[in-house]
């Protein structure tokens, strides 16, 4: 009897270990760990000149009118890459039409923004500093307030050697793509996929075989676990008016293609755990909740209590780590710099 | 004749060598370095568990109703630590009633805000959590916000060994004035006090020169060369209602005796040509309008302008290296954090 239940431990352990190769080789075929270096990026070598240049950039308000807002305002480092509001805050206390998208490791998205209507990081970041409701500044405004600092002048030249321009709103946002490139956030399940079968615990494990079993991964996949692709939200059963604001039509926008309404890119997962709250609306703060929501909307599925606990412990596992960020030193105004302008109206 | 001017030359160096030399002595005399430690504050102290907290909690917007504000919103430690802005912008856009003040050396003040009104930096950092126009929260939000993230208790603990209450609107306090203590940005000026001569040039000796005989260092002057004492705006002439808006009282407001009418503490003058604009109503862009000002308002003096010139090329000698500052990690939010309000009224 003794022996036929070590037989039966053995065989059990033996399935065990075949289950986690299993499901080590499957997720190894849908996901991809993070690169062990910056990644490279269309039409934009990265240098390290760059690299600083759009750090100091990422981090001056001056590129918004009011002296308020810089891009870490709302792509804040400290919390994840984004702001922990529903929507944005902007110019003159306005509030944006969508929830603001971590910045950490977008370079790896397929497009930019929640319609992707940016190819990449150097189209986006000139987005926000035009919009109304957010910096409300304009290219002409931003381009005198930089070379109204000798220092930034200098830094530009560094950055764009041997360019009679260097100077200009396309090599800010050139500078801008160079440092977020940068913020890229190795996390346990990088890890993982890098072969430690132990990074994940077995709540985890559990949650990642349920994310591909139940079909989250059919759209979150790849090296953000989301991030390219479109599909609507609501492919089964649209949510709720509160959650699913029916004034905005997503990619609709920018295709004008009756099947792109209410189509989103797919969010990159990387670092859900810490972006509440969640939907291009923001109205979800919990994550938990996020996922049963998710997994009704677009798969008909309803999760059991552990089966939507499991699945947060794995999405908990793309939480990563952010390379040290030290803040920049950014020259003076002079007295050729624009003065910040808080009024709506300019 | 080569012989007479050859000893004319030699009188005048050994002359000006004497002038040096008595400038040097003169200075050390008004003036101090800055401290080669983190200096020691009343009734905290400074470990560094405290600095660490007191940094997350200056970067956290989440210590504001809002969401949006951190401390380090207006005071900014990319430029200069304070926010560029005339007055600053705080809740639902409202504009603060004064320049915001850099924190960058504030622990060496004698007092904290225009008016003084904070006896330390613990005693002020409790101020703009709380005002209406800034941060607009309460002690017992952001203490439920504190203990809704098990990261922060346990940070807490650590810089509060042994409390009881670790977690506190007092202790919060502290720590913010622990991490503010480590903000201080030796500059040319304090290497030229430690005995370097040659750390100003002839215009910034000159400058520092005709800021002792002409009176300026009867207010501005010790370790922050201002940051101590109390003086009418406007001691020998009142500038217009422009600078001096005739319904900011100043100290009036904190002593109710009508001596203090127009009263504020002399400005530390540290980084003063990275924190333009200039007084408390923040209307003065120009640090070289903004001595001439002084010079008028506070001793008739009319400076030339050579002479204007030669006081701001000195008062760049005070502008400092800040040491290197690392973004923090700060923990996500919980089920149990108070969720940000935007809207005015709460």
């Amino acid at each position: 009897m003794r022996q036929f239940i070590l037989l039966m431990m053995t065989t059990a352990l033996l399935a065990g270990t075949a289950v986690a190769d299993d499901l080590h080789e499957t997720a190894s075929d849908m996901f991809k760990p993070l690169p062990s270096t910056i990644p490279s990026v269309a039409d934009n070598p990265i240098t390290p000149e760059k690299i600083e240049l759009g750090k100091a950039l990422f981090f001056d308000p001056r590129l918004s009118a009011s002296g308020v807002f810089s891009c870490y305002s709302c792509h804040n480092l400290t919390t994840g890459g984004d702001d922990n509001l529903e929507t944005s805050i902007g110019h003159g206390w306005q509030k944006g039409p969508r929830n603001s998208p971590t910045v950490l490791n977008a370079v790896l998205n397929e497009a930019q923004f929640w319609d992707g209507r940016a190819e990449d990081l150097k189209a986006q970041a000139k987005g926000p500093i035009q919009a109304g409701v957010e910096m409300a500044n304009t290219p002409e405004t931003v381009i005198a307030t930089l070379k109204s600092m000798p220092q930034y002048e200098a830094w530009f030249d560094d950055a764009f050697p041997g360019e009679t321009e260097p100077v200009s709103f396309d090599n800010l946002a050139k500078a801008i793509e160079a440092f977020e490139a940068t913020l890229i956030t190795p996390a346990p399940f990088d890890a993982y996929l890098n072969g430690d079968k132990n990074a994940l615990n077995e709540q985890q494990k559990t949650g990642l075989a349920l994310f591909i079993d139940k079909g989250c991964a059919a759209c979150h996949s790849g090296v953000n676990v989301g991030g390219h692709g479109y599909y609507p939200f609501g492919l089964i059963e649209k949510p709720g008016a509160d959650i699913l604001p029916p004034d905005d039509k997503g990619r609709f926008a920018v295709t004008e293609t009756v099947d792109d309404e209410y189509v989103f890119r797919a969010s990159p997962l990387r670092n859900v755990a810490v972006t509440a709250p969640y939907f291009h609306s923001g109205k979800v703060w919990s994550l938990k909740v996020a996922v049963q929501i998710m997994a009704e909307s677009q798969l008909g599925e309803e999760l059991s209590d552990e089966e939507a606990d499991a699945m947060v412990a794995f999405l908990e596992s793309l939480t990563g780590t952010l390379p040290d960020i030290t803040l920049p030193n950014l020259p003076p105004e002079t007295q050729s710099t624009p003065r910040p302008v808080a009024e709506i109206e300019r």
